[in-house]
């Protein structure tokens, strides 16, 4: 009877840490990536249309601008991002008003990374969002950041899994 | 013989007047219009193309991407620019790289719009001037600015002559 408190006892403290590590993983890991307030007035990296023929069109078609603040303009300088560096891809719909202009529309979404290295050292240092339209609050990516975008990023490790360069 | 002394005397202070009227005038209005150095770093205001059958396109064909200081920024939001408000027209070739996608190529040219409602007070507070591809010290503009900039610009009085608006 008393091997069968025991036992119990050990089962609860296992239960216990098993959660309570759960816990702090989701804690460490999963905090939701804050939006990139003032993002607008950082500075702007560069800029691309994507058209329809573009094999990445049906997630990406429009105008984009890329904004980075401070450090990871930094970032750029150096080849190495350091933490806390936020970079945003803003992607707008293009609005055609002649057959040959090319307008900015409304917004589809802006992506974007932030780089915390012992938070996301899974995805190369960087953790991914995506806010949809306008919106602070709706989020696209969650836990899904790895199959959605570092498998992706994962390709670019020679310039820290960014993409971009800063057009001079 | 002591008229004509008189009459000489009173002609030399004529000569000096109109010229240091003139020089005073040259100095105050025709001082060269600075190049903006770091705008790169400024925000970014708002991006467009340009097409071939746009009727302005021959100067203007291409991405353009429209820069402002802090300055130029609070005229923005408040509709009237104070003085020192710089703005940027930074006009880009566009590089196709397939048939849909459209980059960024070389500069055409930076167009620059600086406000002193003193200096400028004819042409509506503005100076105006364009550097030529990545140039510092090349100008197209010189003493033409107001049949090469401002004769469009005036047309926007409304907005203190100036044509765009701060994309959010």
């Amino acid at each position: 009877m008393k091997m069968l408190y025991s036992k119990t006892f050990a089962m609860l403290i296992c239960l216990f840490c098993l959660i309570y590590t759960g816990f702090v993983y989701h804690e460490s890991s999963d905090k939701p990536i804050p939006y990139p307030e003032g993002y607008r007035y950082w500075t702007h990296v560069k800029t691309a249309i994507i058209g329809p023929e573009n094999h990445s069109a049906v997630r990406f078609q429009g105008i984009h601008h890329i904004y980075a603040n401070d450090k990871a303009m930094k970032g750029y300088a150096t080849g190495k991002f350091p933490d806390g560096s936020i970079i945003v891809f803003d992607l707008l719909e293009t609005s055609v008003e002649t057959t040959s202009d090319i307008l900015e529309g409304d917004r589809k979404f802006i992506d974007v990374m932030i780089k915390d290295s012992h938070r996301y050292d899974s995805t190369g240092g960087w953790g991914f969002e995506e806010f949809n339209g306008n919106s602070l609050t709706e989020r696209n990516i969650l836990h899904l950041s790895k199959s959605k975008c570092f498998n992706c990023h994962a390709k670019k490790s020679s310039s820290d899994f960014v993409f971009s360069s800063f057009r001079k």
